[in-house]
């Protein structure tokens, strides 16, 4: 196929070179031309505007957060004005329920088609392929991008045919991954308190009933008091946390965790942890305990 | 080793048999005579008082709860009352920190020491002898008892010389598994309310981020709404998370998860839920937005 | 003064003919003209458009909401189109802090002055002439809109020299009556399960530590279950913890208790209560200990 | 009548002078004797045990804790051994619900009768005979009792034949109070980071809808940071918290702003301020805020 891919960050890189692999022709856009110079030497089409990455059958976009998603798709020259009647935008980044309802909507008034399709997986994870594509939209559409998601990921799961069903689970992923800290956070506090080294329990939970790559990885940055440099910055958690609570109330859902969790990373944010990884709210159950933080 | 085995439920008979195979002489003791029986034809000698049982090195429990444990302990004609100086009670059951104290204390007392070691895994893990062993206490008296936990466990766990602090460790396993459920039954309850299938996204959870059986057991029974017969009950799912609120509250540590999934125990009790499996305080944050429960 | 006064609800109009008895002239504006007509009777001059009523110094808004407010301000030929400069806008109603700032961004780039007035009290004070006014707006502004409070309230505070720190003040009394209701809620399904009388229960509290006007009308109402018709309707009450809590993320400051309020008003409204009265979250407490909602 | 006065502490002290005043015969103990002779100067006859004060038809506690009034009613030499039969124990104390269950069974097999009594008021009102007395129990015993109440009391409210649910009246009083703490607390930080001076605030709230002594009191040492020395600690407050969630947690009712406040004063007793008056709770929401507690 012919895709213009829109946002070559830790991500968007590994996926449009995962798409050239396939042998799909990739036109490539991102703010920032030195990583559109740098994939053009793996055999993209560098283009210098969002409009030039327009002209083929699909749009794909993996940006930052609803602004970003916002300014490329609606601005001038974004990727509804530019896109070819007919054509489908495979919008990939973290978005908010709200503006995947806008954005189908929107396309669907230009004549074009509009999939949802998140991932989960860290950047490693999208160099090589592996992915998972959590995929929504009109069944037809999602049928004719499938390579697309053939390409960067090891597998593909549809969930609805409405578009913002996909971004929904996604933002449950990280409310489900931010549980799993906050409850590490306050476990490990009780342990220690009690002497027990928080490095050994980790290594105990994560031999016996918790043998998941989120408890490895969170239980250890705890344990360490590893927060810097951030893999995930507090500041963003809060943002999909606050996403995930305005899809809930759309929906008429309360979530109490959530609710907890939203807290959690405002007391972070209040005390100038905006920057550390979102693990570090588990450094407030410490302190709330008196061990200092 | 000769071991005075006592609690001969779903897990104590499978440990019981394992201590047998591993060539340790058991005597062993039940409430209910019709369990030593059958234990007594794999070789095990059938004990018909606890005093009886307590007759070798080792008395080692498997019972309910704090109140069975505290009579068969301190009651009359009870271990302590019948060990005899120099020996060792291991106690593997699931009980309070206060209680782990006590007994320490009172054993001490008599001459007598006393080692915790609660298990994690269920009864097929039991029968297996693939349980994981958490264990605390003197060292020397961990090395004397070794034996009996390497025959009834895949590994041993030495986490303080403080024996409660493994009746800590293991009440806080129980604590992050409701939080597991808690925070299953939230997410669930937002994507179902978008249209997302339950069963489909338990697929996805426990095929990318959350690959892990505790994941797997209750999405699986949520996203089925398979409360019953229990697993586990919440009237004990309630119990647990109660003492390590308490426990908790000794040292000082606050807990928000644990308090909030003690009102949610407590709301399902209330709704005449205790005997349902533990999973089923799902069903509230489903009926919180309007799904009927 | 010369008052153009927009929207005569049950508490405008109170406000607008106290506007008139102090001497006041007043032009009215309400979206549907019977009440305007009622008020001419009272010495008003109607105003058929929006634009008719800001000819004077000064435009009084005291509108439902924030898309009230900001279709009246900001429409075509709203308050900011048709206002003469140097003239000023007295908002009172309850609104958003993002939207007074912006509102007052507004108006200073227009040339004119705008100042935040909410106020306490019930439509009865407002025809009494006994409201709490809570000003905030630059000294020299409110100094001249002065003989304006004082023909509506009983007194008036000035909070801050920014607009919407007045609307945050608002919006905190509101979440500060939410939590007396929980509270109640709460505490009498605590005694009545004891077997003790709500009504007697809440005669002791209003006698000894809660003599204050809000134990009295909310316990009433909770221990009566009168929950229709609304005094205030739960969905609006939902919508105000709502502003708390966008405030408070804005300002960084976490609100536990604004979370809890706004997880109830949710299962409120999922259970199809968004039109009784807000004191009916006092009911889910009730339900959530077996009581029957 | 004669009334055995035990506990002569700040409120104790008053109460028994107005059983004198009223003409009332009261033999008076305390742990320390020296309050026991002033009160002899004022007519009392002392008593230098428990036993010697439980001559008459009535021993009347007001003690500090559950710990004391055990002592005092079950130890030897205690209430239960020495009051005579058909004599009746005013109870007074703030006691748990079950310890009041307790007493009600043990002096039934005594022959002897049980009232729960606690009291609404400071000292002040102690020493002025404008407590609110809070009682249960048989009407005939109540009725015989009267007289007691009357002398120390401006009113009395019976709320059930059961002793224990006046404790249960008194804890919930405590955790109103602790929940206007808290919410005065959270709104007092939210616009004191919005820039309102928090005295103006209070006086505001406590001039228009929280007319209340308990929002004055709490809201002025809260603006003050007034925390020492303590009118009531927090180490009390958590007691008292507790005591509620206990006997909610019996009646299986969740009580989710109880779960709240108990885990603040967990928080503020981790970070060593179990001495410091319990409005200190309302530092942590400054805390969390970033406003350095």
């Amino acid at each position: 196929m012919h895709v213009g891919f829109i946002g070559l960050g830790n991500m968007g890189n590994g996926m449009a070179v995962n798409l050239l692999t396939a042998g799909h022709a990739v036109t490539a856009y991102n703010r920032s031309p030195a990583k559109v110079d740098a994939l053009a030497q793996q055999g993209a089409t560098p283009a210098r505007t969002v409009a030039e990455a327009c002209q083929g059958d699909v749009a794909q976009t993996m940006l930052a957060d609803d602004g970003a998603v916002e300014q490329v798709t609606l601005g001038p020259d974004g990727i509804v004005a530019s896109l070819p009647p007919g054509g489908t935008h495979v919008s990939s980044s973290t978005i908010s329920v709200a503006l995947a309802r806008r954005l189908c909507s929107v396309h669907a008034e230009a004549g074009q088609s509009f999939v949802s399709a998140p991932v989960f997986g860290r950047p490693e994870a999208a160099a090589a392929a592996k992915l998972f594509v959590v995929a929504a939209g009109p069944p037809a559409v999602l049928d004719a991008v499938a390579p697309i998601f053939d390409a960067i990921g090891q597998r593909t799961f549809v969930v609805s045919e409405q578009p913002h069903a996909a971004n929904l689970v996604k933002l449950s992923g990280n409310f489900l991954l931010a549980t799993v800290i906050e409850s590490l956070g306050e476990a490990m506090t009780l342990v220690e308190k009690a002497g027990v080294d928080p490095v050994a329990y980790v290594d105990i939970l994560t031999s016996t009933l918790f043998d998941a790559p989120a408890y490895k990885t969170y239980g250890g940055l705890i344990a360490r008091k590893s927060f810097e440099p951030a893999g995930f910055a507090a500041a963003l958690g809060l943002k999909d946390v606050r996403l995930a609570l305005q899809a809930a109330e759309e929906l008429t859902v309360p979530l109490p965790l959530g609710s907890l969790l939203r807290d959690r990373f405002l007391t972070l944010l209040a005390d100038g942890g905006g920057q550390l990884d979102w693990s570090a709210i588990a450094s407030l159950a410490r302190r709330d305990a008196g061990l200092g933080g």
